[in-house]
């Protein structure tokens, strides 16, 4: 199914960029789960674009109606509809032509994919906005499973080759959790954001864009969670996180790097703590093995490739006049995504846990 | 579901290391493909234990039996069960206590998730064997794929820190990928098999294991393949690769280097090709942008880690005395694991295909 | 999941009777499928309260809001959410406490599964209401199985113990198809129409109400669809009408007839017709054996239970009290929903036809 | 999928009448859970063909071979399969050309679906003997249902026109359940087994055969169990139980019947009972409203068509020569399946009951 995922709590996510609105679906949540929509808007306002650091977090523009599914701010357990009207509608008729399409965008795939019919303005379906309702139902499950005392959290590892400190792969502090859950470009350094401001802000005005490195972690999940072969922890977690446009790989514990480890290094070796708890000493497999969590904070990073609509010259080709051609997208363009992507990422998480749990 | 994948060719896998058999139900394939069983067997001979390069790669222990869904050697459409006997059962009862869990293992997060019951006796369902099936039933994918014009191959792209050749983002050539798949050892370089063989035996030598990195490529996909925002080429791909035991990371195209480049860079420009076909440029995006193909090879890499057991006296717990101890693992253990994950990887990209055609 | 259906293309149902909106996303719908929305809003009229035979079939206030998948009322390939607005909504805090429940309807089952958290006013989900954007559905895939030469209809077969003539298995006229199509009440026998109404409205003047059996066709279905055992036509056609409130049984073919049959009265024998097709002499399976479609018409009957909403008095619980009481359920209610669930059931059957072709 | 269903407890079928075996996968079991195989091999003897009533209920023939997921009779909470050999194994090539497809069978059909290539020796895939597996797999999860209190039972409701009494729809005793649980001709009123083995007999000894309607009960099942409006229990119930071959229709409590009562009838009202649990005082409804199970038993009849094969000469097509020609079908058949098909329909129920607690 294109835009549905989950087999327990199943989204099921609508609408295009110029199209009247967007939405989600939100299938089988628990009943009686009260939600705080202020924190829901909260996380929104991360995604939400045309903001700075110190900008509101609450954007009337993007709110969601919630057309079914609560009352009195409790689920009822049946289907959550969340509605984002598009301001942007432009009524009548239009030219729908695709002809040249944009280099690392869904354009030409899709052009293919749908035999010229779906909606290109603004991107339609494949468009970053899309986003929004994953945040949306994301920001929903993750209050759910606060409250089973699991909390989720990220980090801009990267951007470009511009780093910021790593979390503790053994324990993450709460009051970290809890500074970075409020911030829309959440590193753990302080430092590090003026200089990812400077490198993005010189990729700008290059006409260029970049882009990064995102670290996620989950605290509190149970050990036990997951089944192997295919419905492991990493096989839901990956299979949500491609859904975030732009993401091109995903790595858990170590990831890549543990392929340069000897064995006695990558292996996490096992005690009871002071409260007679099983963990591990180290944690290179990210709280997974055999597809299962181990009781150790889950912990994996996904790449995001710079923003593909870029001011400069491309190449390109002119589908209509079948020759090759120059395109120069016009307009602004966020130089820099992965900042509003960790809330993006931090949401998909919390639908990939809810449907483990 | 645990071990079920697939929506429109499911395979349902099944087996414990030491119990009867193993195996799997391919349901749903097209009828009146002719399988070559020949070839079949070749694959699987690459993934079978016990060989070496010369060896002959058809091992009658891991012999398949075909109990449904063939007839002259051609698919009847209806499920398709292969089962191989497991010839180092033991009968009578037995204990079946874990007490040391094994560093790098299923075996703690199996014995929550299972309450202790599972089998743990080999690596019950978590062991490498279990990818026996998944080699079964990629390799008759694959035969189905290759009538459509779509190959698959892989080589080892790293062990360790000894690194191949990459393959060529653009354009596999034929005869690299027909070579590539007769191999037990498939690297593009043939100079980097006497180094990585080095490497093993050094990590053997010091009762220790290695890791690696594994990368795929099918050629042949059409443009359109696929479907945001879930149902994409990466999430479907991803979903099943860690599947295979010790995956740890995945990356398309570029992957995770895609961060460091501007976006001028990692745009995969379009041009006409000769032939009046659209192409790219460059293959950052591994052949998907909004989760389609986009015609040019899909790419990507799988990160594989060092073989948890190892010979070194190790740190555990035990789970029956409540206290920390050592844990040494007797008998033969394969130290690198990446080259017979080489084929199931291949093996799985089919199953993902098939699924997306 | 509760409230989605299908595995090619996927509606996913949401909303109370008395919240804010009901509708459906159907994702997964080809691109490029040009709708007629007033054949729409003329079979959504046929569902809708309020009206009688000769009242308009367009109704205003149930005129779905297409937010997204329609583009120049072309199908775009990319999900397809239609909204209905719900006029009735009332705003403020409110109890939601269920005292006493309706015998017959789904509010004691439902206040148990939701521990009374679900939005009772109305029925909420469990209302009839959310037959309406099955509707909307429905009559977007039937106009796609259309132009396939797919033709759906159906009629009341009987009203409590009123019949109507049955449809002929072998062969349903276009021109009685079309006819059926547009009606409100549909019936053959245009006399059974006053009979019917009559017994409806001794019902009603006895403050009670009655059910009545509908009647299923679908011509153009070409042989050789749908799948043993469990991909079979039957059982995707069941498992969507019984997603129609009050549906309390579904019959292929002779149905339950069957059984009195010999097996030489009961088999479908084949022969040549005059064209060369392979036709059946008789359609006692409804047009389907081994779960596959054979060519002929696909005939079945659900059983819809009398509504149970009536005025007499009944006995029930007080589930706060925890004692027996007795319910009169005030207000207007429709003594009989056939009619109304004639083009419901069409349209399930259109939604469970597009997923096996 | 053809051969699979369930969401949570997953049955994947495989094999052919003549080929190898046929099997079943039962993916996500719930570990630990201890198997009486003597109970799953009578309940497999009630299936078995070639018996009488006084016959022993093990045939050897068909043991089921448990190639994984049990280990000490207990469940491991990994994919369970079991095998079944086929003893009528022809090697070698041979001619599978179906030239006159057999009325009421899945041959034409089938023919069409699979290009011809499906195995058509005894019915193949579409045989009566893919029941086996069900039964295999539905009395394990019998099994785990009755440790909570959920018992399951069916009887020959009728044969032909000759009926049975039916269950008492607000109690069934568990003497009564117990008592048919072992019986391969189950009835309530032992006066009813002779007439309808001469109805049968009658109609054998016509080169006919005939059907039936099997009734099938399961109490103890919880209120609050199933979803609006397509996980409600008759859609999943319904959905695996036209798997079963020759069932054609399915209806829940009173069925077709209550089409003709009135609303004040057919409305089930409630009371609390001596122990102060929620009843309800008829039980129409079959135990389920709004999809969800209310506490009662839940109830309801499947119609089984009569033996397609008979020795009567019939009416069928020769689709090699494309003419018209006619058919006797000789060797022994089964003049009734309905007997043997009741312990498949108690084990579907089993099977779709694990799935929705």
């Amino acid at each position: 199914m294109s835009s549905c995922w989950g087999n327990k709590v199943k989204i099921s996510i609508f609408g295009e960029s110029h199209g009247k609105g967007i939405g989600v679906v939100v299938d089988n949540l628990p009943a009686g789960e009260k939600i705080d929509m202020e924190q829901v808007l909260m996380h929104m306002g991360r995604r939400a674009p045309g903001k700075d650091k110190t900008a509101t977090p609450r954007l009337e523009k993007d709110l969601p109606q919630i057309l079914s599914g609560m009352l009195n701010d409790t689920t009822t357990g049946t289907p959550m509809c969340a509605v984002i009207e598009n301001t942007n509608t432009r009524s009548g008729d239009y030219g729908n032509l695709l002809t040249a399409p944009r280099p690392g965008h869904g354009d030409y795939p899709g052009f293919i994919r749908y035999n010229g019919f779906n909606d290109i303005r603004g991107g339609g379906h494949f468009s970053g906005r899309l986003t929004a309702p994953i945040v949306f139902a994301g920001s929903v499950c993750r209050q759910i499973l606060e409250k089973k005392g699991i909390k989720i959290a990220s980090h801009i590892q990267s951007v470009g080759k511009v780093c910021d400190s790593k979390f503790n792969p053994l324990k993450v502090d709460e009051s970290l959790i809890d500074s970075l859950n409020k911030q829309s470009f959440p590193v753990i350094d302080p430092s590090s954001e003026p200089k990812m401001r400077e490198y993005i802000e010189n990729a700008r005005m290059s006409q260029d864009s970049t882009g990064g490195v995102i670290e996620c972690v989950a605290t509190g999940v149970p050990a036990g969670i997951g089944s192997p072969m295919f419905g492991g922890v990493e096989n839901l977690i990956s299979s949500i996180m491609f859904g975030i446009p732009a993401v091109k790989g995903i790595e858990f514990g170590a990831g890549f790097a543990i392929t340069e480890m000897l064995g006695s290094q990558a292996n996490d070796q096992y005690a009871y703590d002071e409260n007679g708890k099983v963990v591990t000493l180290s944690n290179n497999n990210g709280g997974i093995t055999g597809g299962i969590t181990n009781g150790m904070p889950i912990l994996f990073r996904i790449a995001v490739k710079p923003t593909p609509s870029i001011s400069k010259p491309q190449q390109t080709v002119d589908l209509t006049k079948h020759e090759n051609t120059e395109l120069v997208i016009h307009g602004r363009h966020d130089p820099c995504i992965v900042p509003r992507a960790t809330v993006v990422a931090e949401s998909a998480l919390a639908i990939a846990l809810i449907n483990l749990l």
